[in-house]
C-alpha cells in the first residue's frame, strides 16, 4: 500500500530534523513551497504540519513562519542543541542584499527569460574550441599539485602578452591570477584597506549590489556620472589622504554601459595622482566592444603604480572558468598573493591551464570576433524591441559595448514591485535599486544571455507589465 | 657590442621602477638575490646599485635594505605617487607568518628535497585516470556559466554518496562545494564567528600556522592532546556560551598524526553537546589510513547539527583541483554559500566536473587503494631511515595514517636555526614552532611527497645537520 501523501511530507521533514540538517530554531519552507515540492494541495501540507506540531517538532511563530522547536533527541529529554542559527546572523561579513540573493537563485531557473544575467548566452559558448583545448591540456598534462602563490607562470606570461595588446606593459611578477574579478575585490577589501576607509565609486555602480567593502567596514561614497564617465570635479576627499580609494568601471560601465572618454580618463588620473588617491580599475568588459575599440585603460597611463587593474575571462568566455587577474605594483601584488594563499591556496590548475591555452593559442582573439558579431545582432534586436514596445514608457542610451542597457522608466509610471511582477510572469530583470538607492526608476536589461527570441518576447512582456503595474 | 653586465641590472631595475611595478617606498631585492638572478658577482651588483643611487632612484636605508625613492616622473619634478606600501601593511587581514611565507615560496623550488609538503608525490599522481576523466568531461560538456551557489548538484550528489560510505547521511542541500578546506575555514571565519570569539583547538595545530581566525579578531585557545586525541577535560569555556567554537582534526591530526580514539570522540561530542560548543571537524586525512579504517567521523554521531564537517580531495588526489566540501545544518550551509558567492562566485566548473567523475565513477576508491600501498612503503622507508640515523637525536610515534611524522628532537640538541640550515643545504622541513610556540623542539616530516630516495637522503642529511647545529 502506498503511503498517503501527507505522510511523505511528514517523513521528509522528520528526516531533515533528525539528521540535524534542519536545526532547532531554523525556519522550515513555506506551505506554498512544500505544496509545490511535493506536487500536492496546500491542505495536504497543512495536514502534515499539524501532525508534526502535535509531535512537538515544529511550531508556528507569528511573523517568523514555522520553526523547528525540537528534534527526536531533545524530545527524549536531552538538552537542546547548538544554536547555529544565532551564529548565522552574527558573523563579520554581511549577507547579500535579499533581492540579490533572490536573483542569484532565480538565475539557475531555466524556465525564466533571463534578461538579468551579465553573462554571454550558451549560444555563443565556443564548445568545439573548448573541447579541443581540453584535449590539448589533457595531452600535455603532467602531475600537478598546488600552483605558485601568484598563479601558474605560463598563464601569467600569457596574461602579460595579452595586456601588452591593450596598452599595459607589465611582467608576470606584477600579475596575480584570481578566481574571477570578485575575488580580487574581496582580497583588496580584506588586505589593503583599513576599517573606516572610503571607497569612491560611480553612482550607480555594480559595487552597490555587493557587500564586499561594506562588510569590512568601508564606506561607499557615490560620485555622479555624466555621459563621459565619472564626474571628477565631484570627488571630494574629506578624510585624510591614505584613507580612501577609488573604484571605477571606465569601460562599458555596469550597470549604465557608459564608456569613459579619453580626456575624462586623463583628467581622472591627473586628479588621483595629485590627491594620491589609489584607483581600482575594473576592466572586465573591455573586450566586449561592439562599435570601436575603446580608449586605452587607465592602467596604460599609470607610471606611478597607483592603479590596481582587474581583468577576467568571465564576461567574454565563461564565468565557469573562474579565472581573472589583478595587476599592480609588485609589493601590492605580493601582499594580495599571500592573502589569496590564505583564502584558498590558489585557483584550479585545470582552469589555469585552459585559460593559458585560450590566451596563448590565439583562439581567444578569434572567439572575441564572433562574440562581437553576436552582440551586434543582439543589441539590434533589443533596441528594435525597445523602440517598438517601450518608447512610451521609458528612455535609454545605446551602449557601444558590453551587454547592458540601462533603462529609465518615465516618472509617470510606477516601478514598485516591477521586479516581483516580472518574476511571477517568468521574466528576470535587475531592478535599478540594487545599484543605487536613487535608481529606483531604472532597470538593467542584459541582451547578452537570453536567446534572440526571448529578448523580443521579454521586452514585449516588460511593456505589458509596466502598463499593468500602472493600472 | 654587448652591454656590460652591470648595465643589464641597471636597466632591469629602471624598467621595474618606471613601469610602476616597484613603487616608491618599496624595497628592492637583496644584493645576494640580484647576484644570483643575473649570475654575476656581488661587486657587479654593487656597481649597478651605485649608478642607480647616483641617479637618485634608490637609496640605502638602515635596517630596511635598499628602497625606491623616486621614479623617472618624480625626478622630473612631478608629485610623489600613491604610497601603496603603506596600504600593504594596513589591511584587516594579517599577512602569513614569515616562516610560512618562506615555506610557501620554497615549495615551488624543485631543487629542494621536500620533506615539508603535505601533499602526495607526483609519483602517485593518477595521470592516466585523470586523462580519461578529462576526456569524459570534454565529451559530455555542454555550454556552462556560473554554477549554483552551493556548487554543481551532481557533484553534491556524488559527495553525499561518498559521505554515506563514511557514516555520514546528508542530502546535497546540506553540502557546500568549496575551493579546498582552507576556503571553508575562511568562510567560517568571516561568516559565522563574532570578533572576540574563542576558537578551541588541539595544541599543536595546523591552524596555528594560519592567520585565518586571528585576522578576523578571534582568539585561539590551545587544548593539550594525549595519544588518544584532544584532552576533553582540559577544555574550559570562560566566555559566555555562543562565543566559542572548537576546531579539531580528529583523524591523522596535522602535525602530530594522532588518531582520536572512538571513546574520546564520544566523550568530546558529549561534552560539546552539553556545553553547546559547536565543532568544526577537519577530516581531510581520513582516506589516507594505512593500517586500519579509522573510527567514524564525529559528524556521523551528530544528531543535532552541531558539527560542521570539512572534507577535500586535495590530500588524496591533487590540491590542484581545489575541491573540498563543508557539511552542516542547512541554514549554516545557506549562509556559507551566500558568502562563497560574495567571495568568488563559486568554484571552477572544470574542477567540479572532474571531481564529480572521480567520485561517481568509482575511480576514486580504486585510486585510494594505490595510495595506501604507496604510503605504506614510504612510511616504512622513513621509519627505517629515522631508526638508522636519528634515534640518538630524536623520538617519534608511528602514524597509522596520513603522511606526517612528528619528530621531537631531544632536549640536549639545539634546534634553533635548524630550518634555515636545512634550507641552505637544500632540505625543506616544517619547524614545529609554526604549529605551537612550545613546539620549538619538534619538526614535522612528511613522507608523502618526496621520492623514496629523497626520503632516505633527506633524513640522513637531517641527522648531519642536527649534529652540526649542536657543534
Amino acid at each position: 500500500m502506498q503511503k498517503p501523501k501527507y505522510q511523505l511530507i511528514v517523513d521528509f521533514i522528520k528526516d531533515k530534523i533528525s539528521k540535524g540538517e534542519w536545526t532547532i530554531g531554523s525556519r522550515i519552507p513555506s506551505q506554498r513551497h512544500l505544496a509545490k515540492m511535493f506536487d500536492v494541495n496546500r491542505s495536504t501540507v497543512i495536514t502534515a504540519l499539524e501532525e508534526l506540531m502535535a509531535d512537538g517538532l515544529i511550531e508556528g511563530k507569528a511573523g517568523m513562519g514555522t520553526i523547528v522547536t525540537n528534534n527526536t533527541w531533545t524530545l527524549m529529554g536531552e538538552q537542546s542543541s547548538t544554536n547555529w542559527n544565532e551564529k548565522v546572523t552574527l558573523g563579520i561579513h554581511k549577507p547579500s542584499i535579499s533581492t540579490v540573493q533572490e536573483i542569484n537563485e532565480a538565475e539557475s531557473n531555466h524556465h525564466l527569460i533571463q534578461l538579468s544575467k551579465g553573462e554571454l548566452s550558451p549560444e555563443i559558448f565556443p564548445l568545439e574550441e573548448m573541447r579541443s583545448i581540453l584535449q590539448k591540456v589533457s595531452n600535455q598534462m603532467t602531475p600537478f599539485g598546488y600552483e605558485e602563490p601568484k598563479g601558474n607562470l605560463k598563464l601569467r606570461q600569457a596574461i602579460s602578452d595579452y595586456l601588452k595588446n591593450r596598452g599595459i606593459d607589465v611582467s608576470p611578477s606584477s600579475i596575480l591570477v584570481v578566481s574571477g574579478a570578485l575575488q580580487a575585490l574581496h582580497l583588496i577589501s580584506i588586505g589593503l584597506l583599513q576599517r573606516g576607509s572610503s571607497v569612491f565609486l560611480e553612482v550607480p555602480s555594480y559595487l552597490y549590489s555587493l557587500t564586499v567593502f561594506q562588510s569590512m567596514g568601508m564606506e561607499l561614497k557615490g560620485i555622479p556620472m555624466d555621459k563621459k564617465g565619472i564626474k571628477v570635479d565631484s570627488i571630494y576627499q574629506t578624510k585624510g589622504k591614505g584613507k580612501s580609494i577609488l573604484y571605477t568601471i571606465p569601460t562599458f560601465h555596469n550597470p549604465t554601459g557608459t564608456l569613459m572618454q579619453k580626456n575624462r580618463r586623463e583628467e581622472l588620473l591627473e586628479y588621483c595622482k595629485r590627491e594620491q588617491l589609489p584607483i581600482i580599475e575594473d576592466d572586465v568588459y573591455r573586450d566586449l566592444w561592439i562599435d570601436t575599440i575603446p580608449p586605452e585603460p587607465l592602467k596604460s597611463m599609470d607610471y606611478y603604480g597607483s592603479v590596481l587593474y582587474i581583468g577576467s575571462l568571465s564576461k567574454t568566455l565563461s564565468p565557469g572558468l573562474r579565472i581573472g587577474w589583478v595587476v599592480g605594483a609588485e609589493s601590492v601584488i605580493n601582499r594580495l598573493a599571500d592573502l589569496k594563499m590564505q583564502s584558498d591556496y590558489g585557483s584550479s590548475t585545470f582552469s589555469q591551464l585552459v585559460a593559458m591555452e585560450w590566451l596563448s593559442s590565439g583562439l581567444y582573439d578569434q572567439h572575441l570576433e564572433t562574440v562581437r558579431e553576436q552582440l551586434k545582432v543582439r543589441r539590434r534586436t533589443a533596441l528594435e524591441a525597445l523602440n517598438k514596445h517601450l518608447s512610451s514608457y521609458a528612455t535609454w542610451e545605446v551602449p557601444t559595448g558590453g551587454f547592458f542597457i540601462w533603462i529609465k522608466i518615465k516618472p509617470a509610471f510606477k516601478v514598485k514591485r516591477l521586479f516581483d511582477k516580472a518574476l511571477s510572469k517568468g521574466l528576470l530583470l535587475n531592478p535599478g535599486s540594487i545599484y543605487a538607492e536613487q535608481s529606483g526608476q531604472f532597470i538593467r536589461l542584459s541582451f547578452g544571455f537570453a536567446s534572440i527570441n526571448e529578448i523580443k518576447v521579454g521586452i514585449f512582456q516588460l511593456s505589458q507589465i509596466i502598463k499593468d503595474v500602472d493600472d
